[in-house]
């Protein structure tokens, strides 16, 4: 059985103060509708957790009650720290799940090929990262001053979600980040502490995260070219 | 006196077959015109090169007639390469031009505060580069299959246009890479060459590049957004 993560907790701080940008109108919707409604139309997702912040499981309730979802879900609440809400997430899932596809909230535009793609590449690899390749030119910087390294283009990903994971190997990743007291934002990290290699499953159409204000013209284009084929 | 080297002559292989990328039209005009416009506005900016495909300079001139544009210009041929096509720009600036703004055709959305910022890092430094934090999480793969490192986003910058420099230092530096048989993508690049420190100017307002089609649509926005500002 394979279930879906989508992490909707987060506080989303960059958009500016006292706005929940995961309520943020796109398209007329609520950016968090269009996320879940992705997962609720996947035929290859068995189940869905949510996660929320805490006061807010009626609200999503009744969004799938108005949309007249029907795929099974569940909300719980989100920990301090993504890692912390992808643990609870991670928790609530039904004992028959073995793969499960960690998503963020604010990734509205995901496509049922790639989360096929990522729920394949991690049944063979045990984890899997969708991602594209990096078309800016990307510097390190030691001082936030000046240049300090020139970074080959041609090794480099944008590492996006889904992160897709055999149930155990997420479980006993983040385990072990827990017990270094690390605190990880990105759960293909986790999984270097264990040595399980991460595949990367390209992402052939854009797949943004709404983080600036300035993103949500760019993911209302995104969600209208991929509702008109 | 400070000069504009706008690089126009690229063929956008990544919009599709037989599409001229400069030519687009984004909220009615052609992309190269809105860039254009940005630097025949800056009062920062006292003279403009085109570096253009050969043939297409009529085009270019009677772009600038119809939207009477004022500021000297002048257009050059590209090279093969971007290294020659900036360096032909820079073998047609005005002998008394000491600092150079080098920016890509395809970037309409520079703001006149971030071209003198790069100005003025330049005027001190020698070399600077309009750029951004990274915000997306990046890995490194040797063999594109599998992820072998994950980097540190708080080093990472994406590094824009334009890239600006005292005239002899591009010049010289150039001049190395060219003796070393190298075609750099990315100026800042060759200043490593003769060992100039680059510094990072950071843009606050997006500044993309119209790269691929579902650019267009973010790039519209980002304009109208600065119009009505």
């Amino acid at each position: 059985m394979t279930a879906a993560v989508i992490v909707a907790a987060g506080q989303g701080t960059r958009m500016g103060p006292g706005v929940d940008k995961l309520f943020l109108p796109i398209g007329g919707q609520p950016l968090i509708l269009h996320t879940w409604r992705r997962f609720e139309t996947a035929a290859c997702v068995n189940e869905i957790v949510l996660v929320v912040r805490d006061g807010l499981q009626p609200a999503f309730a009744e969004l799938a009650h108005q949309h007249r979802f029907l795929k099974p879900f569940r909300c719980v609440a989100g920990g301090s720290e993504r890692q912390d809400s992808v643990w609870n997430g991670l928790a609530a899932l039904s004992p028959a799940c073995d793969l499960v596809a960690i998503h963020d909230g604010a990734r509205p535009c995901v496509t049922e090929a790639l989360i096929a793609a990522t729920l394949a590449a991690a049944r063979e690899t045990g984890a899997a990262v969708a991602a594209q390749r990096v078309t800016d030119t990307i510097k390190q910087s030691e001082d936030g001053m000046v240049i300090s390294s020139h970074l080959d283009r041609n090794k480099l990903w944008a590492v996006q979600t889904p992160q897709t994971f055999r149930l155990e190997v997420i479980r006993r990743a983040i385990a072990e980040a827990r017990s270094r007291g690390l605190n990880l934002t990105d759960d293909t990290a986790a999984c270097e502490l264990i040595g399980q290699p991460v595949r990367l499953v390209e992402g052939v159409d854009p797949n943004p995260k709404v983080t600036r204000p300035a993103d949500v013209a760019f993911v209302e284009a995104c969600l209208r070219s991929l509702s008109s084929r």
